[in-house]
């Protein structure tokens, strides 16, 4: 308590991993970086802020790791490599022990992909964190939003609605698992890296799987019909709400920060393997096609009507 | 009133202008910039938060401005060209017109100096506005801040105080020609740029003089002596102080962006030139000694007390 901007700065400073492409880290006016020659710089931001974007009692180590797995996540879906990363954190108060918790999460996660925290700052103010997260790509390989054509098979990572049935069931004891995957996503950074070259568009599933695919069909100028009986579902959920609610959750659901994607029909045996390799499920949910939109339908063909449709931070549904 | 999240970032997308590196702007996960080989990135991240960074009556155009100006300050800071940045901006409510004017502010600086918004994200919360800004400079370039030696001239540019004096000053009337400079500062990105391979170590002035030289002194393991009757002033600031408060304000207070920077004796001709090229005062204001530390000292060698030493964002003077 009542350590001052420069005592955290320094304590964050202490504890930063680096890589070798980091010329001057934490420190100066500006971090200096040498990036690779004939690569391209991946750049995304993301904001968490308290009771918006995360229940005001998680933990500093999990918001850690959450502020920074939210821009792995974005990383993912374009297929980069992390390379480096600022924070931007506003606290109430200094405090030196919600800060060594905090960095806990998010030097664990930034280890785990080897992405250097080389800047930011501390200030006062409502609690909030803005990491701007780097990654590298050589040209041509991104993965994008405008890719998808008519035919292709619609994919998704993991398994969907877990973080929304964590969220429902926050004053529930029996949370545990979905609370987990609210609190501690996992980036798909690898399946992203291992999809160049394979998908054809590619989103993380932030908002909600509807949503997100929206964006692919909207950028790509198709539609997306996706199959709600097929959306992958953990037992966590199966076993903590009854199939309409849990279809909801899947389709409508933000925070799962899964990897939404296209590929052609012939490139289903590549996406195996992908799945094999990584040991992470990927299921085939539907289908590109020429009508716009995104048109969830039952496996019947009979369409399915989401009770909403993503999560607008500025709308309250 | 009542836009979305959606709606604000395509109000945004529309008007942000671009640049030949940008492969990928604003509208997928991530953007996608093509770095010229051979170059150093500069990355640096600053925060402005209602009530602790701009007083809450600030306009939205100047606030727009001032998000980047003090990001593109620590760009100057290190002798970097301004490219790309991106921007987390928190709002309590969606608001068009807030963020038209707010653009106004943000997109006029970011023409001026040719950087281009690439990405970032809008979302609910205490207004707070968070910039990561990008730049370009040769390997070997870069203004450090530990590159200081003993016998160094110590220079300012521009003048001082005039930020905090227009703090002072909120509630007279007076306060015009020092508010502009509270909310509209200039960040020194072609003086930075001017002063590669002519200073020897350089920060921006934003917490105050004393305490950003500091910094030097710290990192470049040597003492700055600096005679507080030599600071530059405005004529505005003499008009409105008396001469003790206005040497606290020029010495102490934070928020001015000039650039604070040591060059040997040998360069006086260079830096007066650059100062002549750009017609912008350049001020010789002390010199590096070994001792260590900060030695504030009238002209005729008496110490002087500061009041206080910069500003510290958890630490209530």
């Amino acid at each position: 308590m009542g350590t001052g901007e420069f005592d955290l700065i320094a304590r964050i400073r202490a504890r930063v991993g680096t890589r070798g492409d980091v010329v001057l880290g934490i420190g100066d006016d500006a971090a200096l970086l040498a990036p690779p020659p004939g690569k391209q710089l991946v750049v995304t931001a993301d904001t968490l802020n308290d009771g918006i974007h995360f229940p005001h009692d998680t933990a500093p180590a999990d918001l850690g790791w959450k502020a920074l797995a939210v821009n792995l996540s974005d990383l993912a879906a374009m297929g980069a490599a992390p390379t480096w990363c600022t924070l931007s954190l506003s606290l109430p108060q200094s405090d030196a022990a919600w800060i060594d918790g905090f960095l806990d999460g998010f030097l664990d996660l930034a280890a785990r992909h080897g992405i250097a925290l080389v800047g930011g700052d501390t200030t006062r103010g409502p609690l909030s964190i803005s990491v701007t997260a780097m990654g590298l790509v050589e040209p041509g390989e991104p993965l994008r939003r405008d890719g998808a054509r008519i035919g292709d098979d619609i994919w998704v990572t993991g398994t969907l609605g877990d973080a929304a049935g964590g969220l429902a069931l926050l004053d529930r004891a029996s949370g545990g698992a979905l609370r987990e995957r609210l609190d501690r996503p996992t980036p798909r950074v690898l399946a992203g890296r291992a999809l160049r070259g394979i998908a054809s568009a590619c989103v993380d599933v932030s908002d909600g799987l509807l949503a997100d695919l929206g964006h692919i069909a909207l950028y790509s100028g198709v539609g997306a019909r996706v199959d709600v009986d097929a959306l992958p579902a953990s037992d966590a959920l199966c076993d903590a709400f009854d199939g309409p609610t849990r279809i909801a959750l899947q389709a409508g659901g933000g925070d799962d920060y899964e990897l939404c994607f296209t590929a052609p029909a012939d490139a289903r045996a590549l996406v195996e393997a992908v799945s094999s390799k990584l040991c992470l499920r990927i299921t085939r949910i539907g289908r590109i096609v020429a009508d716009e939109g995104v048109q969830p339908v039952r496996t019947d063909g009979e369409p399915w009507t989401p009770p909403r449709r993503g999560y607008d931070h500025f709308v309250t549904s």
